[in-house]
C-alpha cells in the first residue's frame, strides 16, 4: 500500500464529542437569546458566485478567498497568451525565452482573468455578504423589518496561528429595514444577556462612527477620518505619544493633534465622558446626532456593563451610526464580539436603500475564554449514563430488554458489545466517563435482580429490575 | 453601477426560518436517539486534503468532488509543456498550431498533474472517508469500540436536479473497532425509532452481502458478484424478465440464471423467506453465514417492520456484511437511510484492521416525505408569540420594560420598531404569524394596564401589567 498522507489542512480542525458539546452549548445559548428576541435562523450555502465575494473585502481580502474549481475540463477555452507571453499559434519565428516566460508582474496581471475562467465559485468568507445577497434577492418577499440570525463556518485563506483558523463559525443576528435606534437597544440587551447567561463578565463598548467622523471634520476635513482612524486603532498597543507621531506623519497640525488627544483623553463615569465629548464635538452637527445615538442607546437599554469608548472604530469597514464591541475581562483576549450599524447592505446587489444593525459573537474565542475562566458547568458532558455489563447470552438479553425500556424513556445506556472480561468493560465506562454500570450475571438473572454501582463514589446497590427502571427514569 | 449577477451557485439552496426549523426538527430528532444509543459526535472540517479524498469513490466520484484553488500564486511551476503540446523555452523551429494545441485525449492527460499542481484540498464528498482519516489519526487515543455520530453538509459536483444538490446534509452513526452484532441490532433499532418519532412509516430492509457473495459463488464464481448486483439492483425498474435477459448478455448460463430467478423469487413473511433462502443457499460457507447473521438480527432487534429483502445489494461499495436500506410507504420516494457492515474503515490511511458498521438517514428526502404526508407538527413554528405595539415614547417605554420581563423567562417578544400606523403593525404581526398582540396607547398607560389580542380567534382582553406577565410565563 503506498504512503497515504493523514492530516488535516493547515488551519481546519476536528472537534471531539467534548469539543463539539461545548461549542454547542454556546452556540445554543446564543441561538435561543435570539430568539427570545424575535430573530428568526437563516441559512445559506457554503459557496456562492464568485462575484457575489470579489470586491467586497478589499484587495487583500479577495486573496484570502477560497476559491473553488470548476469541475469538467477548466482549461477549455485558455490559449497559451493567457499564461505565457506569447501567441502560440501563429508564431513567425521561434520565440526567445524571454518572450515566453513573463515576467512576475505580468504574469500576475495575468492571474485575476485565469482565476475568473478556472473559478465560479467561491467558499463564503463572512456572513455578511451572503446575507445582502440573500435579501437582495428576496427583499420583495420579506417582511421588514427583517430580523434574521445565522449561525455558520466560513473560510479564510489567512496564515494560521494561534486562535486563528481557516475555517471558523461565525455567529451574527441583523437587523435590515429600519433605522430605529431601538434595535441598538435590543443588540446591546443581547450582548449583556448571552454573556450574563454564559457567565462571562464584559464590557460592552459603543461608539459612533458620527462621532468620528466629526472629529474627522474638526480636524481638517472628512477625508482625515482614515488616517485619524488608523491611529486611535493603535492605541491600546503603542500608547498616546507613538499615536500622536504617526498623526503628525500622518499630516495633522499641532492644533489638530491637540484636539484628538483630549478626544482620547475622555475618561470617567459615562456620564462623565457624555459630558465632555458634548462640550469636544456637540457644536458639529454630525457629532451631536452620533452622540444623541450614544446617549438614547445607553439611557434605554439600561445595562450596567454598557461604557461610552471613543477609542473604539471598528476597522475600516462599512459602518456608519452606533458600532459596538465586546471586551471579556479577567483575560487576556481580544474583542469576542462587534457589529454595528450600516446604511446601505444591497446597494451592492442593486437594491438600495435597505439600513441596518448587526452584531456578531467570535465564537472561538467565547470558547476559549469559557475554557481558561472554566466556566462550562458540568452539565455540559452528556454522554452515556449508564453502562449494562454483557455477561453472556441469557444475561444480555435481559440486559438489553432493560435498556430499551430506558432508552424509550430517554436515558442514554449502551449494553457493552461483546461478553469480554470484567475488566475490559469495566475500562470502557472508565474512559467513556460513564457514571453508572449495571451488572447482571448468572445469579442477579436468578433472582431478577440487579447490581448497580456508581463509579464516583464506589456505591453499589441491588436492586430488582422495576427498582432499577425507576431508579433512573425521572 | 456595475450589473450585479445576484443568484445561487446551481445546486444550492439558501434556508429561510420555516425550513430551517424543520430541518432542524428532524436534525434533532436523529441526535437525541443516537445520543440514547450512546453515540457521541463528532464535527470534521469542510475541506480535506485531496489526497484524503482522491482515489476513494471511483474515477466518476474523484470527478464529483470539488476542489479547492490554491491561494497565492498557484501557477508558479507549471511550463508551458504542462498545459500545451510543446516545451517552448527551446524549441528549435517554430511551432505549428497542431503542436501547440494538444488533442483534447493528450490534453485530459494533463489535466490531472494540473489539478493536483494547483488544488491541494477539496470540499468533503460525504462523511466516512473523513471519519476514517479521522479515525486512522486518533486511534490510539478513542477508546474502542467508538460510537460517532456526525450531521454535516458534504459536496458533490452532480448535474442539479429535483431532489439532487450539490451541497447537501449527511447524517451518519458508525461502530468502529466491533465485530458484534449487537451493533447492527442498535442500529435497526435506530432507524425503527427515528422513524416512529418521526411519525413516518417505514419497511427496514436488510440483507448480507455475504448472501449475495454465495449467490455469486453458486453462480459461477465470486467474480460474477458484480455482474449479479448491478442486474439485480435494476430488478425494480426493469422487472425480471429484462434482469434475465441482462445476466444472459453478462455471460450467465440458463441453469445459474435459474438458481438467480428462485433467489428472486423469494417472497413471504420473513420466517418464510427464512426457510427459502436456508434450502437456497445454506450449503454454501458464506451463505450459512450471511443467513445467520440476518436471523441474529431479526430475532434479537425485535422489530415489526424489519424486512428480509434479498434484491438489496447497496451498490458496488465497500460493504461486507450485513447492509440495511429504509423505504418510507405511501409515498414515491427512493431510499430514505443505508448503511452496512465494511471489514476494513481505515486501511486505506495506513491503519488496518478496524471493522465496523454504519447508517445514514437521507434528510433531504426525510423532509420532502414529512412535507408531503404532512407529518410536521404545528410546535415546529417556533417565532414571536408577543409584539407589542408601538405607540409612543412613553408607551413604548413601558412595553419594553414589560417585553424584557416576559423575554427574561423565556417568551419570545417583540416591540414594533417605529411608532408607525396601527394597520402597519397589524400587519408585521400577521405576515410574521405572531399569535398575540399587546397594545399600550395613552389610556392603557393612565390605567396602568393593556390589551391583549389573539389574532387567530381574534378575542382580546384588558389586563394589568402584572396578569399580562402571568398569562404568558408558565
Amino acid at each position: 500500500m503506498a504512503k497515504v498522507n493523514v492530516s488535516l489542512p493547515q488551519g481546519t480542525r476536528d472537534f471531539g464529542a467534548e469539543v463539539v458539546r461545548k461549542r454547542n452549548y454556546i452556540f445554543s445559548t446564543i441561538k435561543s437569546v435570539f430568539e427570545v428576541y424575535g430573530f428568526e435562523p437563516l441559512e445559506t450555502p457554503a459557496m456562492e458566485n464568485l462575484d457575489t465575494l470579489m470586491g467586497k473585502y478589499g484587495e487583500e481580502g479577495d486573496k484570502l478567498i477560497f476559491k473553488i474549481l470548476n469541475n469538467g475540463e477548466y482549461l477549455n477555452g485558455l490559449r497559451p497568451e493567457d499564461f505565457f507571453g506569447i501567441a502560440l499559434g501563429s508564431l513567425k519565428n521561434i520565440p526567445t525565452t524571454e518572450e515566453v516566460y513573463l515576467s512576475t508582474e505580468d504574469f500576475k496581471k495575468k492571474y485575476s482573468r485565469i482565476t475568473n475562467h478556472v473559478s465560479s465559485r467561491a467558499l463564503k468568507y463572512d456572513l455578511t455578504i451572503p446575507f445582502a445577497r440573500y435579501v437582495a434577492m428576496n427583499h420583495h418577499q420579506l417582511t421588514m423589518p427583517f430580523k434574521r440570525y445565522q449561525v455558520q463556518p466560513v473560510w479564510r485563506a489567512d496564515r494560521p496561528q494561534k486562535g486563528r483558523y481557516r475555517e471558523f463559525y461565525q455567529c451574527d443576528a441583523d437587523v435590515v429595514g429600519s433605522k430605529s435606534l431601538l434595535n441598538e437597544v435590543e443588540l446591546t440587551n443581547i450582548y449583556a444577556t448571552v454573556f450574563s447567561k454564559l457567565g462571562v463578565s464584559v464590557d460592552i463598548k459603543i461608539n459612533s462612527r458620527k462621532i468620528l467622523a466629526a472629529l474627522a471634520e474638526i480636524c481638517g476635513g472628512a477625508d482625515k477620518m482614515v488616517d485619524i482612524t488608523i491611529a486611535i486603532d493603535k492605541l491600546d498597543k503603542i500608547g498616546i505619544e507613538k499615536v500622536k507621531e504617526e498623526l503628525a506623519q500622518r499630516g495633522l497640525n499641532t492644533e489638530q493633534i491637540s484636539i484628538i488627544e483630549n478626544y482620547l483623553n475622555i475618561t470617567g463615569s459615562n456620564e462623565e465622558k457624555l459630558a465632555a465629548i458634548k462640550q469636544l464635538l456637540s457644536s458639529n452637527e454630525t457629532g451631536a446626532k452620533g452622540i444623541e445615538e450614544i446617549e438614547t442607546v445607553y439611557r434605554q437599554s439600561g445595562i450596567s456593563n454598557l461604557q461610552f469608548d471613543f477609542t473604539l472604530a471598528r476597522g475600516l469597514n462599512y459602518y456608519t451610526g452606533v458600532i459596538f464591541e465586546v471586551k471579556a475581562n479577567n483575560v487576556q483576549m481580544g474583542s469576542i464580539g462587534g457589529g454595528g450599524r450600516y446604511d446601505d447592505l444591497t446597494g451592492l446587489f442593486g437594491v438600495p436603500n435597505i439600513p441596518g444593525v448587526g452584531i456578531s459573537f467570535g465564537v472561538d474565542r467565547i470558547y476559549d475564554v469559557m475554557e481558561e475562566l472554566q466556566l462550562f458547568p458540568a452539565s455540559v458532558h452528556t454522554g452515556t449514563k449508564i453502562l449494562f455489563f454483557n455477561l453472556g447470552d441469557a444475561e444480555s438479553k435481559k440486559a438489553f430488554e432493560l435498556m430499551q425500556a430506558l432508552r424509550s424513556k430517554g436515558v442514554a445506556a449502551e449494553l457493552y458489545h461483546e461478553n469480554s472480561k470484567f475488566d475490559k468493560q469495566f475500562k470502557y465506562a472508565e474512559k467513556k466517563q460513564i457514571p453508572f454500570i449495571v451488572i447482571i450475571g448468572t445469579k442477579e438473572l436468578e433472582s431478577s435482580s440487579c447490581n448497580v454501582k456508581e463509579l464516583a463514589t464506589g456505591q453499589q446497590e441491588t436492586c430488582n429490575f422495576d427498582d432499577l427502571l425507576k431508579k433512573f427514569i425521572s
